[in-house]
């Protein structure tokens, strides 16, 4: 069994280069180089086996939802990931499960020009912590507490496949391997995070489910959302669902990883323009107005309420 | 039983606020301001219940200590401590365990003036990562790569109490409280490795036992160090043991968290001036030269092996 540093050689070798790194992986911390005149954006998640994963997820799609949640934070405060540090704890030091969660990991850091520069490497359950660290122009991010009174609520992709799909994966039932894929493999929007910055008004990803994340924009900005169910977009097999079931999923599932954010009115074209560029689909979904708390709507109007608040993972 | 973000906002009431955190607790993520001219350091380690620390710690002094090992990081690299985030895994979500954890945690970071800007809280077995991050000024940070031939070797403080008192702790006996706040309450040495940065060559911080930390070191620097193990500085309760129970306790164990690090010897009384003025014992233990590892000997130049190689997780 390999001890502990020739884990981190495989880790190291695996790694992205970038100028702004003076000192990566094998110091006792990185040295990292900040563009003048950015803020520093750092998000941290951790993932536990069995809680944030089906215990029998494939290594490979471990490693790259890992760092996968983490630049859904940083889209979602529309900065330019640059950096991570990465902690593992594996009950047992497994030279080919590192590799394959490598793999996942990098393909996803690759993209998105991310470099490993640190971290640790334990023994324990299986858990996996991430910080990933970022820039945005000061005065740009989209923040939670920005949302105001007559701003329109659009939201990216489409909702609920990954809740669709779990109930089948603990099951161990067949799952239409696309929206497997939204559970296992969710696509951080980062391009369409960065060019939202500075011109949407407020931002947040959907981890938890729709409605409990946007109480949080409610709450921060002191306002109220109204939000249109019957317009959220889907996926035609959610979409296929019966009306309650997919309202049901679409509103207080988890693991989206899309971005829900508030923009004014006249920024709409815009908006729609940056959504052509990045090659995202984005929708309007509801109203930002006076008030308190997240309200969902049907198409005619009715108030509806979810059977349960989202995804709280202390309930 | 409390929801996540009750466990949230009793974290948040506990924070320690800075000037230079733009956004803090709350959001997606933290938005930071690195001062000009600065590079930002950042360090990551994960303590694991059973692992890392025993299971019947009390919770203060777990938050305590997985604070205090990522500021040793940040020492051990001269760093000035800034910020950090904090990933929290619990078993249930027990506010009267998390308030004991936040006392001790607090009461480190309130001396360090250490902010908490974000991270996560999640459901799992009881595991603590931090991202600590903190800015040193170009060149001068204290790397494991920049020991030179001819260099002194010193160390700060004592080596050898809280690998005495683990078995004790670990078989439930009573265990000296000097020794045992030894393991539970290490002291980082942020004073001294600010002091260094600039001065000293190289330095590495104490963590996994002495010999092995310097085998880092000699390998980054592609240098030999000679060890003086008869000069190791001790507690008068290390300094009773047998001699070769010392030697290997001093020498092997884990957990000392004092700054090893190494220094030109024209450099020895501005290094003594820095100890008397942080008020922090150095003493000096061996010398760098050409070569390759570390090779420890008795006060009679005799080799000594140790009976294994230092702590490793994954042996």
């Amino acid at each position: 069994m390999p001890a502990e540093f020739d884990l981190i050689d495989r880790i190291r070798r695996r790694v992205l280069a970038r100028g702004d790194v003076a000192l990566g992986i094998g110091d006792d911390a990185a040295l990292l180089e900040v563009p003048p005149g950015r803020q520093l954006v750092v998000a941290m998640d951790t993932l536990n086996a069995g809680v944030h994963f089906p215990v029998d997820t494939a290594p490979a799609d471990i490693g790259w939802k890992a760092l996968a949640v983490n630049l859904s934070d940083l889209a979602a405060m529309g900065a330019e990931p640059a950096w991570c540090t990465l902690s593992l704890a594996l009950p047992v030091a497994d030279a080919e499960w590192l590799d394959a969660f490598l793999d996942g990991f990098s393909e996803l850091a690759g993209a998105h020009g991310i470099a490993l520069v640190g971290g640790d490497t334990t023994r324990g359950p299986l858990s996996i912590s991430i910080a990933a660290h970022g820039f945005v122009e000061p005065g740009r991010a989209l923040r939670r507490d920005a949302a105001r009174d007559g701003d329109e609520v659009w939201v990216s992709g489409t909702l609920g496949d990954a809740a669709a799909a779990l109930p089948g994966v603990l099951a161990g039932a067949a799952v239409d391997p696309a929206m497997r894929a939204r559970l296992d493999r969710p696509v951080p929007r980062v391009a369409l995070g960065r060019a939202l910055a500075g011109l949407a008004r407020s931002g947040i990803d959907v981890s938890d489910g729709l409605l409990a994340d946007l109480a949080h924009v409610a709450a921060a900005s002191g306002v109220a959302i109204d939000i249109d169910l019957d317009a959220l977009p889907g996926s035609p097999a959610v979409l296929a669902l019966a009306a309650d079931a997919r309202r049901c999923t679409q509103a207080t599932g988890g693991d989206d990883y899309e971005l829900c954010f508030t923009a004014a009115p006249a920024d709409a074209s815009a908006i729609e323009a940056i959504a052509a560029v990045t090659a995202t689909r984005v929708t309007r979904i509801g109203r930002v107005r006076g008030g308190r708390g997240v309200h969902a709507r049907l198409a005619d109007g009715t108030a509806w309420l979810p059977p349960r608040a989202g995804h709280v993972h202390f309930a």
